[in-house]
């Protein structure tokens, strides 16, 4: 990892405000980004307390909000402030993750940081820090060493988010437990998340105390500027929905808790994770974004050697639509020690350096039901039909590495108790990456998957990962807040409604536009492990009242559009093998040198090209929702003066997401800088496209 | 091999005819098809000369044609004779070939028997024998065993077929050694074959006597009717070319000589092979005819376990673009054990069981210059950077099988001292197939290819082919005469104008109608190892003079169109990998079930249906010259009541073989038998398409 601070200034600007303070008048600092586009302010209110306003170049994005903290047994920490001191700093360098979706990312904003002390007695100190950059701003709190205040129980982080319109929302209910919910487009006023709420209908509805959503959520204003808000660097700390005051257009952070309604529980120094806010003028701007990563930590992870970004095929899908079982006292037991030295015949075969087998070690009998089981999952113990050394040995030599499998059950308590000697198995055996899993409620009882307990949870098997190397694709995780940039063995994680749904929801599955508001809100956190290109998209035979609401070409784009170090290639092999589309996935790049959104409106189309690092081949892929229609594709991100050829995977003229989702065509152009092609998307379709600079 | 021999009557008739015969008067013996359609009349004439005449329903076909021999330094065999027996038989059996086009092959025939007898002093004694078909006729001669008749020597054939019209004939020159010319479309009464005998210009044209043609050659008459002229079971005797008699709309077999001006030379009792006359309503019945394998003996082969009809790869293309020279001396030695290996994961992961290496031993620096060349083909000794032993052994482990390559440079007498020691070789390394060679003119002196001495050469190749359980594929070979199915090691050959000429020769190269008239010329001999597949159709940056005249649609089709038990995938790795059309290469049968000719016109296009043994899976292949067309293309040949998936790789839109070869599209359709579908054929464009029963 190298690090170019091309630019730092920090200018430390001490200015004695005691008198204007007593005099009740409002202080003003501002921080402007490095464009200047983005003007963040802040002040003191007569009553001392902190706010903050954001403007984008004449427009407000943010009314004058408040900030501050509820505390047990002790008072509010919200007003009564005065500014010790304004800091300022300016940071313009390049860094280059491990992996990603660019090769060099540009870190480049100016800094606020104000030192607030409360004028009472107790004279207790809270810093906040601003970062404003190009593509949005950053902001958290400090809760500096000090004498009065030591042990810090936060049962309420009240960081208002005051917006300036009754913006179009695409939001997820704020579930404290998971985020698999279908996205909602609704005006804010009529965000109900509680409606949605219907506990124990289905996996995706836990706990909810009041409307609020999940972050990233993403807003188009009247003027059509694109925000989202989220949070990066969630460490040690609750994770944050968003209440939502539907009358005043204003959002409340709210933490998640726990039975005993404190919500975080830390001693001073610390920080909060930062509150972020994209701003955007082009809704792919937000995907180009790298304000999230940009606010965590440079990578700590010296040898990440052990992880390539790789394609992975597994034992996963035919126990979703019902082809194989996870538990060996039922039939049809999946992980199988045969159907595994399959899949790695079929990766070798494929260029797929990777496979995930799922239902290999003891304890799925009874695990969906915590009351009754009998067996908990063993994590080193594998069924007596699984050879889990002789499937690494033979993936080994046809070069295809396991990809370990740990399925809690979201009892935490007893994954930890074994966590060491799960881990030192991977380590033994060189295994080098694991999917993990946290399917229903948490045990220990009163803790929720995104409180602080859950998230210190996860960072622990992060550590684990790294001690071990071994790199973590954690799903039912906490969400996604750029902590990959410190710890690549983040590698990716679901938090999202996933392909499985398509098999077995009675809701009618992730219909066609899910995957055009995904990129928009989930994955500005993050990768996402959506387990794209499922083939048999009617899944007959297997299930008569279920099927996927995209083309086969839709499949294939989401290899480009959903973004992700790992991507499965999930379907099983025999709709796999023989099918010309197959190709395309086969070629498809998975570490890339650079990334760019053509073209794109949040829930209706998005356009995606992305350059593959290690051979400079562009791969495209574009998607739309349940609308037909056509995009005009320029390539002039090419190289000029060179020639390449596109092949292009496309809908058929007569597909159709519902009636003809199979239907595709692959054809071959050659193309330049200067060449457009216009493409024709069905309802639910995609183009997939696989460039390479020609020979000729 | 099971034979099934459903009807057998021998009927022997007696009769004496001296009475008649003295008197002058002609005798007919008639023998007709077994659906009547075909009717053969022989009478000898007032001279007592055999002549034969062929009807076809109304229509004759073959007008009186005289039958004999001239002998050396004996009374020419052609006159004189009584009949002293005639002998009828009906046959209708059905076998199995070990391999072909189709599972089983109903040989269904009525029988005609002539015993002549000369009148004179010698009664030298030859019998014709006649069998009529529904789909063509055969004869051969006999010569029994007898006093004055002991040693043969044939200096003339003189069998005659009388044409009643100036048909449309598509033709190439009777060359001696070489079949490898453009086939020609004229008049019969334009043929002209010395007009294109340019000896020493290129490898094609070496020796030729007079205007004539090698067989198959083919016909349409002014009344439609398809007539095709060759012969079968070509065994110690000289191919026969035909001469053309243009004024008179005459053929008279010139079977090819030696120097000392003699063509056969045997003892009695012998056969000749069958002349035959393939004979058709619709040019598809042509090739969809089993009468050259049924004019064969069965197989004599008991175990041909060793041989599995297979695709194979090779290094062979580079040799003819100049990527790779085939002798060590200069530089670029292709065949090398690491490309040998590139080339075995290639074929390995791509479902191919072979692979040939050409130029891996030592003899290639001056080849082909016999007067200089210093060192002799050595088919035991691999160049220095060829382990021969290495390559078969990495071949094994990835279950692809080498393919042995015999280059002989038709240095026939080197290749008989050497031939134990190289078939040993194979056996011992059991290496189970050979692609020979006989480029150049023959040594001995005063031989030629397709003379009596080859024809006993290439038979005794095959006879080491089956004592070693070594398959042959003979390039610069005789013709096939359907040997196959008594030596089913006799796989495949050359002896056609192939592949390899898009890739240098100076007239163009083979155009786009080359192969619409191959399958119904060279092909109905047999197996066509033509090296399809070629998807660098402009073969830049190797060859900017040259290219291939097809689309890449058309390579794809010529895998149906052509049929071989071997067929080479024989374009260079990078071209194919990553490219989607390279899946029905992957997928398209190589042993077939059934082989059907749904639409063909010779010279303008073919449409082709084979399906394959194993899979039931239909292959389905159609090619156009360089008029594009649509072309119907009607299902019902599937199965009624299923439902199938077929895979469409077809030209683009914009696709010409000149200005835009390489552009394709690859779509899929649910069909079933009802289904029809229209489909563009781009100039030299094609079609090809996979169909498998869906799973759905």
């Amino acid at each position: 990892m190298k690090y170019i601070i091309k630019f730092f200034l920090p200018i430390l600007i001490l200015i004695l405000l005691n008198a204007c303070a007593s005099e009740g008048k409002k202080f003003t600092s501002e921080v402007t980004s490095p464009d200047k586009n983005i003007k963040v302010s802040f002040h003191l209110s007569a009553e001392n307390q902190p706010f903050y306003v954001v403007n984008y170049k004449t427009e407000k994005v943010i009314d004058s909000s408040k900030m501050g903290f509820e505390l047990k047994d002790a008072a509010p920490l919200s007003g009564d402030f005065r500014i010790v001191a304004t800091d300022t700093a300016s940071v313009n360098e390049t860094w280059q993750p491990v992996w990603g979706e660019d090769a060099e990312v540009k870190n480049e904003y100016n800094e606020l940081k104000l030192q607030l002390e409360e004028t009472s007695a107790l004279k207790r100190k809270i810093n906040i820090i601003f970062k404003v950059y190009d593509d949005g701003i950053g902001f958290r709190y400090e809760f500096p060493k000090q004498e009065n205040l030591n042990e810090v129980v936060i049962t309420d982080e009240n960081t208002e988010f005051n917006l300036t319109g009754n913006h179009k929302v695409w939001w997820i209910p704020g579930d404290w437990d998971i985020y698999e919910y279908l996205y909602q487009t609704t005006k804010f006023s009529e965000i109900d998340a509680l409606k949605l709420y219907e506990p124990g209908t289905h996996l995706g509805q836990t706990y909810m105390p009041e409307n609020a959503v999940n972050t990233p959520v993403t807003m188009k204003t009247e003027a059509g500027l694109y925000l989202s808000f989220h949070e990066a660097d969630l460490t040690d700390y609750a994770g944050m929905t968003l209440a939502v005051d539907t009358t005043n257009h204003k959002m409340k952070s709210e933490l998640v808790g726990n039975a005993e309604n404190i919500k975080v529980k830390r001693q001073t120094p610390f920080e909060t994770p930062w509150r972020t806010i994209q701003i955007a003028e082009k809704p792919g701007q937000l995907i180009e974004s790298k304000l999230i990563v940009n606010l965590n930590d440079p990578n700590v992870v010296e040898d990440m050697s052990f992880f390539k970004p790789t394609k992975y095929t597994g034992i996963w899908w035919d126990m979703h639509i019902g082809t194989g079982n996870w538990d060996y006292a039922g039939a049809n037991h999946a992980a199988n020690t045969t159907y595994a030295k399959e899949l790695i015949d079929f990766s070798a075969k494929h260029n797929i350096n990777a496979m995930l087998v799922e239902g290999w070690n003891i304890g799925w009998e009874q695990w969906w039901d915590k009351k009754a089981k009998q067996v908990d999952f063993d994590f080193v113990t594998p069924y007596p039909d699984y050879d889990l050394q002789e499937v690494v040995r033979y993936g080994k030599s046809k070069g295809v590495a396991l990809i370990m499998h740990h399925e809690t059950s979201a009892d935490v308590t007893g994954y930890e108790a074994q966590i060491d000697t799960a881990f030192a198995l991977m380590k033994d055996l060189k295994i080098h990456a694991v999917k993990t899993g946290y399917v229903g409620s948490v045990i220990p009882e009163g803790e929720y998957h995104h409180g602080q307990f859950m998230v210190n949870h996860y960072q622990k098997v992060l550590e684990k990962g790294i001690e071990n190397q071994v790199a973590i694709n954690a799903h039912e995780p906490i969400k996604a807040t750029g902590k990959r940039r410190t710890y690549p063995v983040a590698i990716s994680r679901e938090g999202v409604r996933g392909q499985e749904y398509n098999a077995w929801s009675d809701d009618g599955g992730n219909p066609p536009e899910h995957l055009t508001i995904v990129p928009f809100t989930r994955m500005l956190g993050g990768p996402v492990d959506y387990t794209p290109g499922i083939f048999n998209t009617s899944l007959k035979p297997y299930k008569e009242n279920n099927q996927i609401n995209t083309t086969l070409a839709h499949q294939l784009a989401l290899y480009v559009v959903v973004y992700s170090p790992v991507q499965m290639v999930p379907d099983l092999i025999k709709n796999y093998e023989g099918h010309p589309a197959f190709q395309f996935i086969e070629d498809v790049g998975i570490d890339w040198q650079q990334s760019k959104v053509l073209d794109a409106e949040i829930g209706d189309f998005i356009v995606m090209a992305r350059q593959e690092k290690q051979t400079g081949h562009w791969f495209l892929g574009a998607i739309t929702d349940e609308q037909a229609r056509t995009v005009t594709i320029n390539f002039d991100f090419l190289e000029a003066g060179k020639n390449y050829t596109a092949t292009i995977y496309k809908d058929a003229a007569d597909a159709h997401y519902k009636t003809n989702p199979e239907a595709y065509e692959i054809s071959s152009e050659d193309i330049s800088n200067n060449s457009k092609l216009e493409l024709m998307l069905a309802a639910g379709g995609g183009v997939a496209i696989a460039i390479k600079e020609s020979n000729k």
